[in-house]
């Protein structure tokens, strides 16, 4: 075989033709080829016969070889692609077959051929971690990058990360930055090597979304189980509600902001939001890291809470309107006379929060806590951070919507 | 006004004429009448003329009077409603504007007049408090009362249980309890005094599926926000997805079992189940309650982990696939060394764990970690609480369904 990693390959064998960029592989029975939609696949070495189409397309060792680099294209927006790592930017070590983060953003570049053409990209690497491993400090690396890219004159960011915790840092970046561009978080909950993945459509519609009119921190992910449409998740409404689906990223009480179609590129605009340059570009990246979130169950004993004592902030997700049981109160109320700032949320996801109707919450509000409305329990975490960083009452910043996070202002039986 | 409290009367007024029963109001400018819908309605004394239809039809003070005994129908099946408290059992204090649980199983049946003829009811109050308040002691209490009411021959059960942790409650049941007839749980969104109220309707259609074929425990709520139709879910799979919507509860990862439709009173059977009459009586209520849930969010210190340190067992809400920070690791490694048994789940609700593909779940396996499959965390909660009290394996429980907890056998991304 006189090819080379990198080349653009034809494999001819008695069951297969396939064409592809012939990818690393420390397998002696198996070449990896990597197909144009992005997928990798294994074929046996022998019997193929392996057709060099194009050399060194690609280098594999990071850079671009001279055959493929890219000119600056005046007529192209600049879309930054920032990788964090997680399955969107990672591969798998056929070793062991695990999946490990190991891609910086011009790796996925390379990976996902069909983005070239649709912008100039700047790539940067702010993490390479997955998302369970993300921390408030790399949140705030990051809002840095972001406002460093933008400032820098990029007109929509592309942020590559893990689907686990993607709604958390969606949540961060938007309490932290006001932005005049789209900030459009993308992920895969399938690896590339794998047929179903969702690497490829994901980034393509999530460079779209960089590039259209939505300036707001979006989470764009397979709206359905088909390859055709793309949700545009308002970051601080958005969660992951299934553990492997690849439409699993909803909007919790209500519509995506929008969808960007695979196939025509167009984004489809269904709800209200910040358009681009309506903003100017600011950070506030302070955070409270002190803050917990616990969850009540039955059974659950309320020295729990000595975990908490003393610590800036607490946010509880109660049961139904936003309850605990009544041995946790005095205790709650200790807490908040100690100092610590109380936000309750439900455990039921949605809905909103009510602690007027029944005892239980008549005694939590006279104990000091603070109702989170229809804040997305994670998303109140983020948020009480922040809130517990900036100067003035916490209680007044729960009672507004900063990001869109609160959106149901009724009582909620009517 | 000649009329007294439990009187059924006719109210006329210049934009009103309501016929119902007289209800005890401490308003001097309102009479409370509730209408045959089982809704209480406020009406200004001035100008009301007062009709007394039919005296003493109900007696306010807890007896139903002689006018309104039911005598037993050997032609009915018997049903036992057993009250727990809740939003169903509860009662408006006009003075306070509070919701109070105060009614017991019979006050129900009188507050639901469209129960009556539908079966020979027995009634028994096992508890009478807001479900935030439940404890494992209760639900063991609870077990006993089912348990004693089918071996004394009741046909089906119902129980009325506030709606915040009912799941939790009817998962108990269903791991302690082998029960040849339906065992119906059903609540409230809404309390009786609001023109949305739930109960009749919900009551009336967990009567019906107490009295049909499901022989397993079920929780019977709006199947959507119409008033035709109650859903009958599985105990182990249901969950209240929504702070206030009367439709709040759903079977996560499927469909209910069955419906039954208001109207018609025909049960809808929709899955497979166990049939009336296929499993002997048994009760096995013991639990080990020295178990804990906690949940995984970023930021979270592994040193919340101390505060089960000895315990018995622990149920993480990891992220994802089942996922938590890698510094998490060794020191559920030194839980699970020590003797606390620990089950991974997660918070995306939907969906299966696997802890076999990436890093972090190898290392939680390796750890000694127990994938929790589909199992809802609260169910887990519950279940581990009923399998350590096992004698056998936990890993071993875990892995197989006990009462219609797992349902997902596949591989999450096939």
């Amino acid at each position: 075989m006189n090819a080379a990693e990198g080349d653009r390959v034809r494999v001819r064998g008695p069951d297969h033709d396939v064409e592809g960029v012939l990818m690393p592989s420390s397998s002696r029975d198996h070449l990896v080829v990597k197909l144009d939609g992005g997928y990798n696949v294994g074929i046996e070495r022998e019997p193929s016969s392996v057709e060099v189409i194009d050399e060194g397309v690609y280098d594999v060792d990071g850079e671009r070889s001279a055959a493929s680099d890219v000119e600056f294209d005046d007529s192209l927006p600049t879309v930054s692609l920032i990788s964090t790592g997680g399955t969107i930017a990672s591969t798998v070590d056929y070793r062991t077959g695990a999946v490990t983060a190991q891609f910086d953003a011009e790796d996925v570049l390379r990976a996902v051929p069909d983005l070239a053409g649709r912008a100039n990209f700047r790539g940067r690497v702010v993490a390479n971690i997955l998302s369970e491993n993300m921390t408030p400090d790399v949140w705030a690396d990051l809002a840095h990058a972001v406002y460093e890219e933008v400032g820098a004159g990029a007109d929509g960011v592309v942020v590559m990360h893990g689907t686990d915790t993607m709604g958390f840092t969606a949540s961060a970046l938007a309490f932290a930055l006001e932005t005049p561009v789209p900030i459009v978080f993308t992920g895969s909950q399938r690896s590339a090597d794998r047929p179903s993945s969702d690497n490829v459509m994901n980034a393509v519609c999530a460079v779209e979304a960089a590039k259209g009119e939505i300036a707001e921190v979006l989470v764009c992910m397979h709206e359905n189980e088909s390859d055709d449409v793309c949700a545009l998740h308002r970051g601080t409404r958005v969660r992951k509600n299934h553990t492997s689906r690849r439409d699993a990223f909803e909007t919790v009480g209500g519509e995506p902001l929008g969808t960007v179609d695979y196939g025509t590129e167009e984004i489809e605009v269904r709800g209200e939001y910040a358009e681009r340059g309506e903003r100017e570009l600011a950070l506030d990246p302070e955070l409270e890291t002190d803050v917990h979130l616990l969850k009540f169950t039955p059974g659950t004993d309320p020295s729990l809470l000595d975990h908490v004592e003393g610590s800036a902030g607490l946010v509880l997700e109660g049961t139904g309107l936003g309850h605990v049981h009544t041995d946790w109160i005095p205790r709650i109320a200790d807490l908040v006379d100690a100092g610590t700032t109380v936000v309750m949320t439900s455990q039921c996801i949605e809905g909103r929060v009510c602690d007027r109707v029944y005892d239980t919450g008549r005694d939590l509000l006279e104990a000091g806590v603070i109702e989170g409305g229809d804040v997305l329990p994670g998303t109140a975490k983020v948020k009480l951070m922040w809130a517990l960083a900036q100067d003035g009452s916490t209680e007044e910043l729960f009672s507004t919507s900063i990001a869109g996070e609160v959106t149901d202002r009724s009582v909620p039986w009517t």
